[in-house]
């Protein structure tokens, strides 16, 4: 039979992650993995999550395993307000902040709509926002005179031809894929921008506390709480098989984000959420997190000392201060989303970088994710994919 | 600030359900609870909780809290392929089968589509379908000749204003709200409506498994795998706070839901799906089952008696064979709608059975859960309801 003609008109604007498409068909641990934001199992307290279990089901009983409350169990949502200082009542957990993504697009976005994003900016967003046919801009968010003209000229332009322009969104701690982080000049900026222009900001944090050096800069929810939805994760503080993640937003917006979960799957997984506060509240996950920050700073330092080493001529990458990536800019005539499936071939993953721009531009970049792989694999995956852009590089000229 | 406009479409078309709001204000654990679709703390295995960790931990390591597949993970999926005798390739797990309701919505729905249902049917699936503006439609599946020439001419109707039928919602056992489960000539009927009118059926069979007495009738996805989208949960035989449900469907259905699922939440909770198996490849789901099976028929003829016994003249209801409910219906004259925040105020609770219809009619009904009250508070809770309504009645006549 002909399902095509059943489907909604949303499944035309569905995108598969390329990625994940490509990588389907390979044996992952056989490759040296720079792709993908997995955190290193390192990281995982696996050896506590029995007597974790133990605990939870002794305080709390059957309530483990029950439903639970739409918004959240009330005490996550408490701990989570005193960890960060602000109130309870305006926290949302979520199965995944992936999954406060999708209910941003939800509750905000119609088919023609706008919305605006760094460029580049994290694919599994932008293809969640395609996913409700909305139209994505990347918008330049250089802090200079120009940039900042040219920023104005670009949302006039939109408004001019009746577009609506719904909600900025940024990661501005560490950015995926850049790793790159907005300064507190630039955050500001983007909150002038949405007053001007009215539009939310959707601030994707997932990595915000994985600082490795340098000082913290103020979220853009604290600068301008009624304008934004804030979205917090555990996957990199805690475990992303966990599945959650939180949202911090006004009482408007948290009030169609609770019908609209009640209707996506009623509540979040209510074991894993006690799970992750019996793990925050005896402090554990701050000193667990402490040893991940010193694994994955010496994981950054590892991989920009490799690429130092190895690179050849005219290749360019960030210097994240936290995270899990760094962005790789090779000469302008080279093309890394036709070289991802020979490289995948020679052994050596990375995800293409035109993936992250909304118009699918900039084929001379990549990212890496230097938290998955193994240290003592590094050198020889930074090896085998200099030689590549090497060889690459000398049959282009 | 105005939100209002920056809200999309689908957000004036979401519903609260409107137990929660009116429960909301109450404490659940002074009512005499007859509401709501939890199943009983007893039949939860939270002793096992611990070990079940450690054994998963043990196995599979860092795996369990680490991304997953977005399919699900593989041996969960062939665990369940082998309890039904089903391709693991034809299962797609959900974070919950309310999950399931939705994402079938969203990759089904256009505004405007018309999904059928049964009169009375589940109200959180059709809040879903709501949500998706799409239009719900009851129809009344009796098997008889005069209601199957009704069909007809109803679906005919809807041809010929220009609607487009894009599913059937159906609870073939056990049903909620009604407790009824569909004979397999009423399923067959369904089936052939369904190749008719070039319709899906969305098979929705969270209670299949608790089944007190009688013979189990065959599933619709077994009498038209190609047309059916057949959801199921691990919240009635394990734990409703894991969140796990699986569908099964057609590939060209999974194909969509693949990439619907990766924009929503990228993998179901991976820890959970682990537990889960663990629980099921042990022979504990089946032995755990079994004792949940002894507990609920308990309830439900303990309730049945106590109606029989307490219950005014011209109340009837009906006598599930399994699940989690039965419905009542009052005189005609009689508001169970009205009646309702009398009914919390007084001390019990139940679900007004209005909420259950498309057309928000039958105001004389309501939905009674046996599973969640205690048995030794279930007595007193009932002797309260009669009360209530005779006293009710009496003024009303």
């Amino acid at each position: 039979m002909n399902y095509k003609t059943l489907f909604s008109e949303d499944v035309s604007a569905f995108r598969s992650s390329p990625v994940r498409e490509i990588l389907k068909k390979v044996d992952i641990s056989k490759l040296y993995y720079f792709s993908g934001g997995h955190p290193s199992p390192e990281t995982f307290p696996l050896d506590r999550l029995a007597a974790l279990t133990e605990k939870v089901v002794a305080k709390y009983g059957g309530k483990v395993l029950q439903y639970g409350d739409t918004r959240g169990q009330a005490e996550l949502r408490e701990a989570l307000a005193r960890r960060f200082d602000i109130k309870a009542d305006s926290i949302q957990i979520t199965s995944s902040s992936q999954q406060g993504i999708d209910v941003c697009a939800r509750i905000l976005l119609d088919p023609g709509d706008v919305v605006l994003c760094e460029n580049p900016s994290y694919l599994g967003a932008l293809n969640s926002f395609r996913s409700y046919r909305a139209e994505l801009v990347g918008v330049d968010l250089t802090p200079s005179f120009e940039a900042s003209k040219k920023r104005e000229e670009q949302l006039e332009r939109l408004l001019a031809a009746g577009k609506k322009i719904k909600f900025f969104y940024v990661i501005p701690d560490f950015q995926n894929p850049s790793g790159q982080t907005l300064s507190l000049a630039q955050r500001s900026e983007l909150v002038s921008l949405a007053e001007r222009y009215d539009f939310m900001i959707v601030e994707d944090s997932p990595y915000r506390e994985l600082r490795y050096e340098g000082e913290s800069v103020g979220s853009i929810y604290s600068l301008c709480p009624e304008r934004t939805i804030h979205l917090g994760s555990f996957s990199k503080i805690f475990a992303p098989g966990l599945r959650l993640g939180w949202m911090v937003a006004p009482q408007d917006v948290l009030q169609a984000v609770f019908v609209c979960k009640q209707s996506l799957d009623l509540c979040p997984g209510v074991l894993n959420q006690y799970l992750a506060l019996e793990f925050l509240e005896s402090g554990e996950l701050d000193s667990n997190l402490k040893k991940s920050l010193e694994l994955y700073r010496g994981k950054r330092d590892m991989l920009l000392s490799l690429l130092e080493k190895y690179m050849p001529e005219g290749v360019s990458w960030t210097r994240p201060e936290g995270g899990l990536f760094l962005f790789v800019s090779l000469p302008e005539n080279m093309d890394a989303t036709a070289l991802f499936p020979v490289a995948i071939e020679k052994g050596v993953a990375y995800v293409p970088g035109s993936y992250f721009y909304a118009d699918d531009s900039h084929r001379n970049t990549m990212r890496l994710s230097f938290s998955y792989m193994e240290n003592e694999r590094m050198e020889a995956g930074v090896k085998l994919l200099a030689s590549l852009l090497a060889e690459t590089q000398g049959k282009q000229l």
